[in-house]
């Protein structure tokens, strides 16, 4: 069933850059967006119909959004399900991924209970309401260990490492609510996979090499290096994930490799910061796969095209002020070298602001580097 | 030198598809596009910054934009370059290409003497002014002939076939002004090459076989497929053809291959439809490459990622009506096929309204027909 009779249109909650890269992929399949978002003249709006101004749960917008969208989907777990749920009901509007799916994954708790029962391999975690009970978790999973509180964390805010038992009641107060503690996990590297649910399809994109500093994502580099037994290892947990969720759409599925093995870590039910690679290195970006999943479109082909590497351009300033961009020149110099600044107003430390993407036949270890030295041409 | 220090704003004179192609390749860069066109909500008004509404010689349109703009640019040849040169004048916004270049190819009998002066090799040609002068030329140049209209034409309009002395002056008379008579060429296949001039290089796409039905282009493959020789040639006069034009942007450069030689037929100074399959072709799309260029940006490579074609969607209608797209589904279950949907609110006999881009490593006769196969699943 195709939702593109003749003119669609896509309400977006979440204007960010997300939503400003499924602008440029919605404009050459004939889909106008609509974003809502709180900041006005947010990343997304230059490149999409309009914005509706408003908080990513307030029901006003998200109402506004459906009175002039065929479909509705979100490209920020801090969308609203019970919000998006009341508004499909009450104008018809269909939501995909389903609110529930959402609900499911902004309780990391709940994520991974339901994770577990499903049979993906997870971490070893309880979950833990006071620094009493972190503590009598710790004296059986052992130190170090990540406490995380259940709900609202996003680029590692809201998670917090337990060294040893004298960090116990600070590294609670720090999350202050329900929360759960984890295993640490003494992994040989992250990777991740973005899932594709078209209308009766499923698909993965190639395994996804990711690094991160500080709990935030640096760069990343396809194929990973890794086995090709961990390369199908993770392709099948990135399946049994999807089997969990409901409703169409991309997901961005984060794991652990640990003594050749893998273990699931979290999951995001939008294009993902560890699939901006595939706009330059697939036949299919993450973003036209997203649009083409949540319309019922056939899926696009997943395969890529040579290997490639991704490297974040991130705040780096004590405090909050005007972003300027440099340097772009200078990173252009380099052959097949691709700059995507997302056109944020204002830059503070570690905030995203862009990244840039390298293709070549080279080795995945030198492709790494040199995006890494290009995005380092850039000056926010 | 670098003219993106920060946020930069180009205005460009014209928004139909070819503006709203540039418009998803600017936002990666960080740029902001604002297009004038006389259409309302043109083509490229939801994936742009703002659209003014006005004609393309309406000198308060060009104006407007230039007000807002750090540079400005056209998409189409319609633009006025009396008008441009002017506001640049009186504004300081750089223009490129430079008005005098789009002054030079408006008239087709002066862009024909200008490209022969500077060694590129043409069809003879005679001025002809009134049909008297036309029966006079072709009892030299030879029947058949084409007759055009020195002024005004693309897609073929303004373009007459002379088949024999009967038809001379009725042909005269379609044309009715300063005109300009060519000698039929007896070519083997239409080529196009798009020629890159950026701030102090030069560069051009892979050379493109191009099919015209009714002078209006159908379908595109690359490589071409034609002799090493014949597209080392192509290149070359590409680069003659360069040589006579000023200002940075990218070129789309029509030549004939006639018994293994090149004839230069003409130049858009503008991304050219010739040049829609370097978005999924190549490693730089001519959208994103016309930005870099006008904007003093390092050139993007311009090698083939794989063989490629294309083919154009157009209308087939016999009285102007509302444009609905049908069929992307099925479009879309072809591997490695992308669909761009100009987003024209009317559909009118044998207009632009599409097209479709598929890669693969197939042989190019393949590729063609599957390309023009796949079109014909989308219905307007």
């Amino acid at each position: 069933m195709s939702h593109v009779p003749s003119k669609t249109t896509l309400g977006v909650v979440g204007g960010g850059q997300l939503g400003r890269m499924l602008g440029t992929a919605a404009a050459p399949l004939g889909v106008d967006l609509v974003v809502s978002d709180p900041t006005p003249d947010a990343p997304a709006a230059p490149v999409v119909r309009d914005q509706v101004v408003g908080g990513f749960d307030d029901e006003a917008a998200v109402r506004a959004l459906a009175d002039r969208a065929d479909l509705l989907t979100f490209e920020i777990e801090l969308a609203d399900p019970d919000v998006l749920e009341r508004v499909s009901e009450a104008t018809g509007t269909p939501v995909h991924p389903r609110p529930e799916t959402l609900r499911l994954i902004q309780d990391k708790l709940v994520q991974k209970r339901r994770m577990r029962e499903a049979g993906v391999p997870v971490p070893a975690f309880r979950a833990v309401d006071s620094a009493a009970e972190l503590e009598t978790a710790l004296a059986d999973l052992g130190y170090p260990a990540m406490l995380k509180a259940r709900k609202g964390g996003y680029d590692g805010r809201g998670n917090v490492p337990v060294e040893s038992p004298e960090d116990v009641s600070e590294a609670f107060a720090t999350v202050d609510g329900p929360a759960m503690v984890e295993a640490f996990v003494p992994y040989d590297r992250e990777l991740a996979v973005i899932g594709c649910v078209g209308d009766e399809e499923r698909d993965s994109f190639p395994v996804t090499e990711t690094v991160h500093e500080a709990e935030i994502l640096r760069a990343t580099v396809s194929p990973a290096r890794t086995t090709d037994t961990v390369l199908e290892r993770a392709r099948a947990v990135a399946t049994d994930v999807l089997s969990v969720l409901s409703g169409r759409g991309v997901y961005g599925i984060e794991l652990f490799e640990c003594d050749g093995d893998i273990l699931f870590n979290e999951v995001a039910p939008r294009p993902h910061n560890s699939g901006h690679w595939t706009i330059e290195g697939c036949h299919t970006s993450q973003f036209e796969q997203h649009l083409r999943a949540v319309l019922g479109l056939p899926l696009g082909a997943t395969d890529r095209r040579a290997p490639t590497a991704s490297a974040n351009l991130l705040g780096d300033c004590e405090t909050r002020r005007t972003a300027r961009l440099a340097g772009v020149a200078a990173a252009l110099s380099r052959d097949r070298l691709a700059v995507h600044w997302y056109g944020k107003r204002e830059v503070y430390q570690l905030r995203k602001m862009g990244h840039v993407t390298l293709v070549g036949d080279r080795d995945p270890t030198a492709l790494l580097s040199a995006a890494r030295e290009a995005v380092a041409d850039l000056r926010v």
